[in-house]
């Protein structure tokens, strides 16, 4: 009996576990009043022994660490994943109950399905599997499953750093990737840095009266001065410096690119809009997605905002930004550089609050575990994986790339570009979550090769 | 005795009226649920039939209209005034219950003292103080009282059109007049007008992960796009066309304006700020606040804008903007000026919303009715009056002006530059209050001559 089979064979089994630990409601950003969260992730441990691993729970500052090991031979792979997951709200907008897992027309529907419980599952089932099928493990494989990855796992880098010798290993295998409109899968070879800050202007120490709209200072038209620096009226991002930080992306980063089918109108649909950003299209808008850095606005506020008219002259102003960043740009000096951009075009009054920093990681996409992951995909008979060299988003991958030294790649798919991570009726096709078992125990076999 | 005299022996039974008047919560923003706001009606018609004159409540589609005429002769006077406030929110800013009147330091606390409830009483108890003193009234006295000032006055213009005949009058005593920060009477001769809009972005039709926001159209960037075309970057309004409609100020109201003094030093110091817009100053700020249009952002509100970071796309954005307007600069066509600006220069997606339209109106300085309201200060023995061509705020006076064909002018005075109008800690000094009774008595004296 070969593993697809016996995947095949279990599918009630795998599927009750799942749902299981999709029950558990673990939202990182509630307090764990009643000791549920911590409950989840001795469950988690508990699957990790079941399958044959030595785990244990490992304190943080925060929500506890599940680390486990299991077997022995010349290489070794760490994976990493997260028990934790986003807060279900807006409960209304729910065809069922996030946390009471439902099947409807062969998808699996609730919070943490996609991400990231079904690839933490899916690979320790796989890792059971693979060990009744073939025996012992002839590499070491560590798990690092974090429980504070949806609030942006803000003990992730101590951790890391105090345990570097512990999670030491040849490669990481990230969570997150998922399959494309198209149905083929995506492996990310890299993820995006980012600068979020909180730009925040005052006029008076109160609102007044709009009367004085012509001599009292206004602070949104003071921010929309200082925004006005940062992107040109095309909206070309104008930051002084930003662009001679960024690396030239490779030869190779560009020849993948180039393979990477962009589906423009499956977006403009999706999103119901007739045109992208600054008319881009095609490849250009996919290497400015992947090559470029942003200047996000995510939010903006100040003064009336409700109905109808009231007539201030705001006394505060502030705008959300995240500033997602490339190669070379360290959130560090891109904060710095915002700071002198500003300062140096007279906005000192503009304070600058920084409220977080990711790393931009990227690992070669010729890399073997690069090489390991399309060859899984081509052993299973998918059609051909798309190879990026990086995502849009961010993530903190640099803490493997760059602290620990490994390529850290993300493979393996439970989800699809539609899985609705975050949102709500978050769901994974049953088939994925099938095959994702089936995908990791053939990676454990090809890893050890 | 005289009537000063009257006024300060009777100052507990005054005041007592108006703590009554006070403690009616008529927030003309919220529902009528249990009666209250007509109540605060009746409550005036009465206070307006014990003063002597014949009143009654006139139905509007809004909030009734309180209407009253008293005495007989060649002149006569229409007094305009409203008895609703605004909304008392943010309530955690009170010192005081909004609506139990409070004294301190020798100034009344509540909302709706300075706007307009003050000025409202202070008329017809002094109207009742000078019929008491010098018995029939030798000249025609028109109350206009309304209760939908502070919503914009939407029924306002069908009313004054409907009845015309009945509002006749040879001049009209709007409300609000104030005290300047040197304590000197005020006198205003007009009123800016006003073109309030929301100006509205679209997106994606739902916030996107910030992944795309390279490429993803952000609509607080468009709307910043919009906005960057009707101010220039030293903050001058380049609205096209917008200059063009303005009427020059005639040569009184030059040199009326050159015999203000502007104490920069007293708003910088009651706004906490360093500077006014755009490094204005003295006799700059203060021809800029009286004869230039404004395009004020009195609100913005996109996205995320909750504590720490989140990293989206948002889907919409608004900004509300109040565009105060001179004499030849008419509402509808500054709208028109500003849909005409936004498609020209390509910004047909953006949703101009017009939210309320006010006409600017003037009366000349040298008009009858203005020499009166100097006089009656002088009479006073109070320093001279300052005479404003026009005020920064706006309001339908042109009703007044334009339709009905009357100068129309504010004076007297219960409130100062400092009493918070529409903010929390509304207040007024309480010889001010007592002042502007004996005020209005002595005006009634006078415009009868």
């Amino acid at each position: 009996m070969d593993l697809g089979e016996r995947v095949d064979g279990s599918r009630e089994e795998l599927l009750g576990e799942l749902n299981e630990f999709l029950r558990m409601p673990s939202i990182s950003a509630r307090e764990d009043e009643n000791g549920g969260f911590r409950n989840c992730a001795q469950w988690v441990a508990g699957k990790l022994e079941e399958a044959g691993a030595e785990a244990s729970i490992m304190e943080t500052e925060g929500h506890p660490v599940v680390y486990a090991e299991v077997g022995s031979g010349e290489s070794t792979l760490l994976s990493y994943g997260h028990y934790d997951v986003q807060p279900p709200e807006p409960l209304d907008l729910w065809e069922s109950d996030p946390f009471e897992p439902t099947i409807r027309d062969g998808g699996l529907y609730a919070r943490g399905v996609a991400d990231d419980k079904g690839d933490v599952l899916a690979r320790i089932q796989a890792l059971r599997l693979h060990i009744e099928e073939h025996g012992p493990l002839p590499f070491k494989l560590k798990f690092l499953i974090e429980g504070e990855e949806e609030i942006g796992s803000p003990n992730l880098a101590p951790f890391v750093r105090s345990n570097a010798d512990l999670l030491s290993a040849d490669a990481c295998l990230w969570e997150g990737s998922m399959k494309n409109e198209a149905g083929r899968p995506m492996i990310f070879c890299g993820t995006k840095g980012m600068a979020y800050v909180e730009l925040r202007a005052r006029g008076a120490s109160h609102d007044l009266h709009s009367m004085y709209g012509g001599i009292a200072p206004n602070p949104v038209w003071r921010l929309i001065q200082a925004l006005r620096t940062i992107k040109d009226e095309n909206g070309e991002i104008t930051l002084d410096g930003l662009d001679a930080l960024a690396e030239e992306p490779s030869e190779k980063d560009l020849e993948a690119i180039d393979r990477i089918v962009f589906d423009d109108d499956a977006l403009l649909e999706s999103w119901d809009v007739e045109a992208l950003d600054r008319g881009l299209g095609g490849q250009d808008a996919l290497r400015e997605m992947l090559l470029r850095p942003t200047a996000n606005i995510a939010g903006i506020h100040s003064g009336y905002t409700g109905p109808g008219s009231k007539t201030i002259v705001p006394s505060e102003a502030f705008v959300k930004m995240d500033f997602r960043l490339v190669a070379g740009q360290s959130p560090g000096p891109v904060l710095e550089l915002i700071r002198s951009h500003l300062r140096k075009r007279g906005f000192e009054d503009i304070e600058v609050v920084d409220l977080h920093g990711v790393e931009p990681a990227k690992t070669p996409v010729d890399s073997p575990v690069v090489r390991t992951a399309i060859q899984t995909w081509q052993d299973l008979g998918e059609g051909e994986a798309v190879v990026y060299p990086t995502i849009g988003g961010s993530g903190p991958t640099s803490l493997m790339v760059a602290e620990l030294g490994m390529p850290t790649i993300m493979t393996g798919s439970v989800a699809n570009t539609g899985s609705r991570l975050h949102s709500p009726n978050e769901w994974v096709r049953l088939d994925d979550y099938f095959e994702a078992i089936g995908y990791f125990a053939r990676f454990f076999e090809r890893f050890a090769l």
